[in-house]
């Protein structure tokens, strides 16, 4: 029985709960937990797209990273992306996985509100804008400049700086899995970062 | 074993799918799978604060329903307020909800863009700003305005309209569940309908 | 010496002001006083994309004006669009330009809160993204529900309505001046309406 | 004849065009020109609160400023405010105002896209929430991160940190001008850093 791809204790020092949640209800579930949980409710996920900005806000420059499909198994363009755990805050999630991706000293300056920028639904059924084969996911997405240095911490994992009009070029929007090249085009322009 | 109170030919007219999700995935759970799925995710919500608006766009009046909590029994004020089903689109689940608490001629007039106007996160652990004893839910809200007649569907339900100044009053909003009060507060703000 | 299009009765009943404001501020400039003004500050203006939406508040058909352009007198497509004059507040400039374009019974469902969808900025200069030859114009844009009918009330004005993909064809987006139609897509793409 | 209070060379620096305007059209107004505009057309601000936040997001400190009153000269607590220039887009007026205001290396993150968290409209006319003596305004308004150091570059200027639930209390929104103390709690609460 495998667990998620992160340990209760980095979990743990994430968290920054004035009151404990109790040690009774953790965020992870075991795969065949995660399965039933994944045919009964729509699965709460958080998306970002870290960014270099300029001194008047412009987006100069766009994080892609390169990693193996959880689908297909192949090498895709992707975004920063993971669940939200039983118990954590979207912001605790949001730093999370922004950590897990890009390393713990890329200082990125988290939303002041959790609204997202887009919120992005993807279904399991054919036929649909936004697709994820595992399950209904509902995805808050994010565009999130980053200050400091990124280093991507797992080795299947490149981090890809592009300029906004790199990024979305139809071949590199073409490599994203389930839609998301739709959705990086559509946070971007919000952005004003491309047209 | 009791299902969740909405029926499968309701469900099934709303659903407005060019290709139908399959039948083997049911979005109602048993009272025993929701209890075990609450342990394990966080639970997406949509929330909506029903209003009638000016021909300037001004909130003039503001809809609270009235019933009993699902935690205490007590008669309390309450949002339009319901689960998003695995296989159900945001938009469907908040016209289903609204149908179900406002009757089906409320003819509200639902958002362009699912991007809420509020997020909330809903924590079983105590010392949180927002509170739900039975699970983490997380919900998105929306300010709705409804443009024909309210007819609330239930026999323990009540709809009342008040000005948003007499929805803002303590007392008012001291009889909300939760942390809901601040959030009707929040929203009516963010609205421009009180200060 | 030739005083703005809309009479002074007609600004006044719009006005929804309890202390009304004093008669010697009126709105409405001489054609020589916007010349100056134009050259010293920029000029605020008000546009708004009417569209229809069905039940579920997806977009179904968009309201394109046709009417000669200001700056070369030539026909093209146009969004409604017009000045916040001295003393009006936003709210009363964009139902004021509503009715001037399409008539006393459109019933427009105003936004609650007048943040924009977009903020777009138009330039004089050349080499510009927006591009107004008179002024500096900003202009505030919404994206506005129409639940009723709609009777352009100029002669030389026609309102077409569009689905929203025909709406951002390539040679409709083409007919627009200054950038609007780069705008409307915008406008279209963050309701969801189009890809 | 006295010109407003920034400098022509100060403000080519900031210019970003690819294209520059024409010199000919300055940005800059004499007092009697600048008096004559204020009667017209509602005169173009941005405003922006300064914050530091933490590596969640969250909101730990908000800057005011202490500055004489244009329109008293008593000392008042004051946001971040200033005029949008003839031919000046918003970012660079942002920044130019955040650069007055808090100097060269506080290093501002500009929102990433100039969509205001709040657009407030002041008059001049008595009776209404937001008051402006001198003219109608229009002002877009900001939360804006700050990363480096602040050194205000006016004598008569200090800046302050408070701590949200301070920058809240009714003594300290009671010293400021206008309404602004009704601004700065509803975009305090807009980044949830306030109830």
């Amino acid at each position: 029985m495998t667990m998620e791809a992160f340990g209760e204790e980095e979990f743990g020092e994430r968290r920054s709960w004035e009151v404990p949640p109790p040690v009774t209800e953790p965020g992870w579930l075991s795969e065949e937990e995660l399965a039933a949980t994944r045919g009964r409710v729509p699965i709460l996920y958080v998306e970002a797209v870290p960014v270099r900005v300029d001194h008047l806000g412009c987006v100069t420059q766009v994080g892609l990273l390169l990693r193996g499909s959880a689908s297909t198994g192949r090498l895709t363009r992707s975004l920063v992306s993971g669940r939200v755990l039983h118990g954590e805050r979207i912001r605790d999630a949001l730093l999370r996985h922004l950590e897990k991706d890009l390393g713990p000293v890329a200082l990125p300056i988290l939303p002041a509100t959790v609204v997202p920028a887009a919120v992005t639904e993807y279904f399991p059924f054919p036929g649909v804008s936004f697709h994820d084969p595992r399950q209904h996911a509902v995805a808050l997405a994010y565009v999130v400049p980053v200050t400091g240095e990124c280093q991507p911490r797992q080795d299947a994992l490149e981090l890809t700086w592009l300029e906004p009009h790199e990024a979305v070029a139809p071949d590199v929007l073409g490599e994203m899995e389930g839609g998301r090249g739709s959705l990086l085009r559509h946070l971007l322009r919000q952005a004003g970062a491309v047209d």
